[in-house]
């Protein structure tokens, strides 16, 4: 009788989150505040129960979703107490027509397990590491690697088979040894595989929100060349921690590569200390938890 | 980026109804209590924002709808206190594995304004009244008046036009004059129609929670023969008001056609006046309403 306008798996997550936020509401006096970091519509509209303590989201998404962008919209028109944070200030920028965001918090990474390596080994290759799907720029990275006359790794899962097989196979096959897959690699095997590359080209096709692989890289010691989108800008330092190039300019990007040799890895490990360590997100979220619970 | 797994109507919905419960919730003090009818997963969920007075759902739908019953189910199991309302112990009965139903309140209607005919004309047709649609049961409601050598009317807008076309307009063609389609008539002049009919045909094909049409003719005097299914045997006095015959007992149902004479047309007034009024089910909703919220 009923017509289904939402598949069942919607559905059935959103009764979670309805179920999760009861709980919550009830048990709210044991805890000091309720932080999400889911980016599902249910999650933020069922976060709106809670109201005797405070509720932080972290957006780990640019406003790609219309549904979120309208119920954030509803949720700041209607003056619901709630905080929002983001991850960079180029993300903050998507929600700017929606909603205010409270905070801009960078990600941080544990240095302590992530090994670094001073020194560029001798014919150092470069890297491409991400998922392996169209907006992480896979392809032209291989164009930059073949412009620039230097081997490529390639270290990702496949997220999207089609593409990995007609766009980016053929071209494996074309560069013979020059451009080699590695598949997906354990995190500490891709921070060896980072550390001992000349750089990681990070030329991306999106918005990204914040570019953990590219911190991930420089926190090994290892520059990145990456496109001048999303929040590459707010991570990157260019000319001390790399280099940012214009979209699209694969050309100028291979034409940096020599360049890397001048970049000293300890200024990108000194970087990632000094602006993207786990202790500074985990203080900045606590002086917030605290300025919010007193 | 995002996979959607609903389409953008319901979100738009969704949303509508998160800003209204946002809304309401800031200005519960100028309200008693909320009391709602729109049978949607998000009306629901975001009701549940609203605690400082009393919400009322009432459930016009039968336990059709997955993500609504396992969204009731939470919010029994979370002892969320809300007052939950259908139209009939057979369509309550429909939510027993989900969740507790407070109230059953029959629909009432307004008899001032559906004249009552005592008599039924000379060589009186029988009369189909509802949405043009398979489980409201046409074929059925044709085969039983052709067994029974009666003329029938039917009324109603066609709500599945393929299942018209293929299924309706053939068996039309057969009937030459006996079977007319009168299309969708104004409420009078169809209570018109229906007091001046012998019998109304209610041979449905689901659960019916209610059948608002069936307690209309029994207002206007007119019997009713129904298959019993759903709320019929709640709102059909067999041998008084009407005759209930099983499920696809078209033969049945045609030998009682007849019958239909000796109810007296009376009786049936009297079963709607006295069990299926408007002030009644006002009384009854306003009894619940001050119980609620003294």
């Amino acid at each position: 009788m009923q017509e289904r306008d939402a598949d069942p798996a919607f559905f059935t997550q959103a009764n979670l989150f309805l179920e999760l936020f009861l709980k919550l509401r009830q048990r709210s006096a044991e805890f000091d505040l309720v932080h999400i970091h889911a980016f599902d519509w249910p999650a933020f509209a069922c976060s709106t129960l809670i109201q005797d303590i405070p509720v932080i989201h972290t957006l780990h998404l640019p406003a790609v979703t219309p549904e979120i962008n309208e119920a954030l919209r509803v949720m700041d028109r209607q003056g619901h107490p709630q905080t929002l944070v983001t991850v960079s200030y180029s993300c903050a920028e998507t929600y700017a027509s929606y909603t205010l965001i409270d905070y801009v918090i960078y990600n941080g990474l544990d240095l302590d397990a992530i090994p670094f390596n001073p020194k560029t080994p001798v014919e150092a290759p470069l890297l491409f590491a991400g998922r392996i799907a169209p907006e992480k720029g896979v392809e032209a990275a291989i164009d930059i690697a073949e412009k620039a006359g230097y081997r490529l790794l390639i270290a990702g899962g496949i997220y999207d088979r089609h593409y990995f097989e007609q766009r980016i196979v053929p071209k494996l096959r074309r560069a013979g040894g020059r451009v080699t897959y590695l598949g997906q690699l354990e995190r500490l095997a891709l921070w060896k595989v980072m550390g001992q590359s000349l750089g990681l080209l990070f030329p991306i096709e999106w918005d990204e929100p914040f570019g953990l692989t590219a911190v991930e890289a420089m926190a090994t010691g290892t520059p990145v060349i990456a496109f001048r989108r999303g929040a590459a800008q707010e991570i990157i330092r260019h000319g001390e921690t790399g280099f940012l190039v214009e979209e699209g300019e694969t050309a100028h990007a291979a034409a940096l590569v020599d360049d890397l040799y001048d970049i000293p890895r300890a200024h990108c490990r000194a970087h990632v200390e000094a602006n993207f360590s786990l202790q500074q997100m985990l203080d900045t979220y606590e002086q917030v938890y605290y300025s919010l619970s007193s």
